[in-house]
């Protein structure tokens, strides 16, 4: 049971970098992500079989969600081909060739498995072609049909595990991927098409891929209202805490984003006033937290005069701790979401969050 | 009060590679040693003043122990000129110059505030020539006198804080140091100069810089007996977990080391059995801890071949994990050692721990 709107930290390679399963269990982490992809290339497949699961290999015994490991075959491998069978790549880290098809990727996450499985879809990149992205989003569908063969099959064989797999105490959820690029007709008609499929929940991928975030907002808007109510919406790979408030309000329930970690290990600091480069000299003699009145364990205990010695120093608990204040940012912006939903004042603390929200320093998302 | 042999987890830039100071309380951790040539490069001494000393700076509300910087100064600042005076150098950072002479080494760590102060002494290299060695010790004696005035100044000023310390609540204690090289004869007569001046502890320097370890051995064994049996003795820079027993074994109660911190960093750990390196193939499938019945949260959650998968990848964790687990290796190992000594056996545990301890891979100590 997942309380949403709900953020997951990224475990990219069977870690949430920077941080202990112990660290996100105190931080109230309900579920985390892990990408197949990284998992599938080091340590293998075999390994984490091996060691019984993602889960045990990793020792967090909370909910987890594997990507399909589409994306990171469409940005990471080299030498793709993609055929209606699957694609081929040789990976980023030694170059060793593999295939992945739909039916391999349902594979892989039930080997792994993981709670929540994605279906393998074709990410496409931004800009992109009207005519490329509607091919692409029928392939997706095709590839969403075999993935949802697959779960089918291995559901209706009750007793016998025919993957391998090392889930074996709760059904693995699957969820279908809505594509088409940042053209309303091609997300529309992709959200009708991988809804008829009938899947366990819904997530929009191809969004937050460079497009401007109007274009974002639009793909989301286009595909959302053909998804039905029931079903946890999740969309991938989002975003700033404003973006999530956005999305929020558009109706989605779930969240992915490096950004609370990945920033974290640049010295950047998420607060209510925006951003924070804690590598700036004016942080040297500051004795303030990150945030007053944060709850965070870095908040608690050090000031910003420390935590930029220590990324100017290279210490590993710079990164740390701002990692830690960052998914707790990020966590508690999602707890108050909800909190606010149910009091039905959503939509006004959306609006002052967002004035109050401004970047501080220039922030890639 | 520090039950001894204690030893001192290495907290170079006023941070312990690796560790928090939660963890480093959850694993018992007595007393740190804080790097005053590091602190004093960056942040710098106005900085950490502001802050109100090196315990309010990093958040560690435990005894510190700071060194004078000397050893820094000989190993890692360039453009040396060593006078009676003190000695003036480059830093390794951004190549400012700076003087330290020995009353302004002992104004430094007043204002870090340490527990535990230690004089300005000149660290020869290995191998060192006779005569040098003994010109030296008979500098590291005048500036230890010259130490040892500014500290009974500072006592003698009873009520105001003349030298800006944050470290107001207890004496700050002074610790004389031992050099004279691998010579038996130096070794002696130094240390009867130092203990002339009377110190609240005595070290012994200018070991583990390289020498053999029967030289080692030697040097300490010639110093030893002239150290008064009621101050603490602390044999710096201290070393594998063997020769630690075989330095308790000779009178020595306190030890800093950068092992335990620095092998963890590339993937090794320490056992009973000698040490692992967990990036060997040979642990990619193995589901057991680091060690058996070990007591360290690494060891209660996470197999080795987890670690193994961590390290490979680069994931900070991996690292976080082994230092924990080391850390706690060296501490445990002396409060068994202090539990021994208590009953009598200290020999016997020694014996028996040198004979399982073998060095499995290559270690550079």
């Amino acid at each position: 049971m997942i309380d949403t709107p709900a953020f997951m930290p990224v475990g990219t390679q069977g870690s949430v970098k920077g941080a202990s399963p112990r660290e996100l269990r105190e931080l109230n982490t309900q579920i985390i992500l892990g990408n197949t992809y990284h998992l599938f290339v080091r340590p293998g497949l075999d390994v984490i079989k091996h060691f019984g699961g993602l889960h045990n290999f990793m020792s967090w015994n909370g909910p987890i969600l594997t990507d399909s490991g589409g994306y990171q075959i469409f940005s990471l491998a080299k030498l793709r081909k993609i055929t209606d069978e699957g694609v081929e790549f040789q990976n980023h880290i030694d170059g060793a060739r593999a295939f992945i098809s739909p039916e391999i990727a349902m594979e892989i996450q039930a080997a792994l498995g993981s709670d929540i499985a994605m279906v393998l879809d074709e990410c496409v990149p931004y800009p992109c072609e009207y005519d490329y992205a509607a091919r692409s989003a029928e392939l997706t569908t095709r590839w969403a049909k075999k993935c949802k063969a697959v779960a089918s099959a291995v559901s209706a064989d009750s007793g016998a595990d025919a993957l391998g797999t090392a889930h074996s105490t709760a059904p693995q959820l699957i969820f279908g991927i809505v594509q088409g690029g940042t053209f309303e007709d091609l997300r529309k008609e992709n959200a009708e098409a991988i809804v008829d499929l009938d899947f366990d929940g819904y997530a929009i991928g191809g969004v937050s891929v460079g497009e401007p975030e109007e274009e974002m907002m639009l793909a989301v808007e286009s595909a959302e209202p053909f998804l039905p109510a029931g079903r946890p919406r999740y969309a991938m790979g989002l975003g700033t805490p404003p973006q999530l408030l956005e999305m929020i309000a558009r109706g989605m329930d779930m969240f992915d984003c490096v950004l609370p970690t990945r920033l974290a290990r640049n010295g950047t600091a998420f607060t209510a006033a925006g951003t924070l480069n804690l590598k700036n000299a004016e942080f040297t003699l500051d004795k303030r937290p990150i945030e007053e009145n944060c709850a965070c364990e870095a908040c608690g205990q050090f000031s910003r005069g420390y935590m930029r010695h220590l990324i100017k120093a290279e210490e590993i608990l710079g990164l740390r701790l701002i990692t830690l204040h960052n998914l707790h940012f990020y966590l508690n912006l999602m707890s108050r979401a909800r909190t606010e939903i149910e009091g039905g004042t959503f939509d006004q603390f959306r609006k002052a969050f967002e004035t109050e929200y401004k970047t501080r320093d220039a922030v890639i998302a």
